[in-house]
């Protein structure tokens, strides 16, 4: 093995930038591929569309025909060596002459990997981890999905300074701006499902889907996931056909969680009510929250989070914050859960 | 009057960075003054160093003696009309022969503005407005003080993003950070009084100084200021001899503002508790809110705002976010109160 060259770097960078382009929610993770002749010229590139279409190697192999001989592969992922919906990527490289494979991540999930130690034993070169940390950043819910079993589960919180979701009366529009709510929508989009309960669904009769301020659906529609043992309506509104729906009948959220993982789902937009929220709380399966924080007071009203069990400081759930940003007058805080 | 020209911005900003040395809590407003000879080459320099101590243009024309003659005199604040502690600063200007005086923010003080039209009656070339906007940053609250009558007020709020500032068994050590904690001293220590009800007095027996992380006092300290009826034991830490103390017997809000504006009290910082938070807020008062939002979760507990009398949205207390700062693991918001 050779160390990582700065041509190798720059020419992962194109890698990283085409497999942007994918699918974001897809079951599948976002990987793009470039195939450089031994002068350096670029002769061919591809990334992956999303589950059910070629996977980025095959694009750019497909592409390049038998200019493909002799060239380094640079691939964001680790080339999969299993046979799925699309034939093994390793020896789809292997075959058509790829001579050297450059990869930045490597493949979290135990069914694919494998395939750079298959392409060393074939005599390929083989190098590893070159932007590692940028790869990830592609897939970080996917990568979570294969490591852990289970999908990467945003809460969104809307909350007033002090902490609240209504007023005493009731009445909760708007307690965040129009800029946020556009925010709101724009994250749904990114995620391959959006869970509520039944109590939500019923109360609050919400659509659920990812819209664009002017009104038109995103492209990518999440799934809506309704749980809870209570029947819903047939007027409601999150049974239309903008999106498709699930009405899981359980109050365990791991069933959930573990059917939506079958489904490749791997980020999930918990948007509550406070029982589904307390729920996913206490079973440990909220991996971050992101809040919506307007600087609203309002005194009394509605508590934006209901009773989590914790009675004293030192039980506190403390989380780690990964970024706040001003959109529009609200302050949107992102935060990862970590122990203590 | 002629327009200011580059050389004449240039010059402000020596005398805007001058201003900057001067005490941001003392009864008076932070000034600098450029003395520049007709050759552009600066001959003296002044700036405030507080009420009692020369005026910024009496400082600097010390200081040049005879070459203050046929100078251009650069100063932050519209030269005073009026014989104060320091005799008036426009007659001195003139006096010493200055042939032109160029300043940015004009004088919002009735008693002591008129210096610029005194000076021009004297034959003496005015210009204005030279990077005004730069100089009333420099004395936000004290020219609040002038124009209103009463102390720029700035309520310091620490809650979860929960919106609660103890849990359910009353403990709340700690809800911020140490970062959070120390920029709170330093944010005390640029005001003239911190302000507390008896409650919080008697409750938490804070000592209400501004220390530095080691333990040590910043030099200037705030006067504490406590307003209630009840009396405070005369071992209460408040009381201590750390700084000045003054325990105001009233439970009107207004008084206790007349009280610091009169001592030349321009930025107060209210820490509280709920029950003088909510007199300041409904009486509209409170200017503006610094929140030190810790990304904590307690699901219920005691909440960190009290009842406002606000039941209904439409009625809710929209602020103005002016600026957002991760501090440590807190999100501090600062937002201006606004009418709707």
């Amino acid at each position: 093995m050779t160390a990582a060259t700065t041509d190798d770097t720059a020419m992962m960078r194109r890698a990283l930038a085409l497999a942007a382009h994918g699918p974001e929610a897809d079951a599948n993770p976002r990987v793009g591929c470039v195939l450089v002749d031994p002068e350096g010229e670029v002769v061919a590139a591809g990334w992956h569309h999303g589950a059910g279409t070629p996977h980025a190697e095959a694009e750019a192999l497909e592409a390049a025909g038998e200019r493909a001989a002799g060239t380094t592969a640079y691939v964001t992922l680790e080339p999969c060596n299993h046979v799925g919906r699309t034939p093994s990527c390793a020896k789809a490289l292997y075959a058509a002459g790829v001579r050297r494979v450059v990869y930045a991540q490597t493949d979290p999930n135990p069914v694919a990997a494998g395939g750079a130690a298959w392409l060393r034993r074939k005599g390929v070169q083989v190098e590893a981890g070159v932007l590692a940390e940028e790869a990830l950043a592609l897939n970080p819910t996917w990568t979570h999905l294969v490591t852990t079993g289970r999908p990467w589960v945003t809460w969104k919180l809307a909350t007033t300074l002090d902490g609240r979701s209504a007023a005493a009366d009731g009445t909760s529009q708007w307690i965040t701006g129009e800029e946020a709510r556009a925010d709101v929508h724009e994250q749904r989009a990114r995620c391959g499902a959006i869970l509520v309960g039944t109590g939500t669904a019923l109360s609050d009769d919400p659509q659920l889907t990812a819209r664009r301020p002017d009104g038109t659906l995103y492209p990518d529609q999440p799934i809506r996931v309704v749980m809870g043992e209570r029947d819903l309506p047939d007027t409601a509104r999150v049974l239309d056909d903008a999106a498709p729906t699930w009405h899981v009948r359980t109050r365990d959220p791991k069933d959930v969680l573990a059917a939506l993982a079958e489904a490749g789902v791997h980020h999930v937009w918990l948007e509550g009510g406070p029982t589904v929220a307390a729920a996913l709380m206490a079973a440990g399966l909220v991996d971050e929250i992101i809040a919506y924080v307007a600087p609203v007071l309002l005194g009394r009203g509605r508590p934006s989070v209901s009773d989590l069990g914790i009675t004293t400081m030192d039980h506190a759930l403390r989380l780690e914050p990964t970024d706040i940003t001003l959109i529009g007058h609200d302050v949107r805080i992102t935060a990862a859960l970590r122990e203590i």
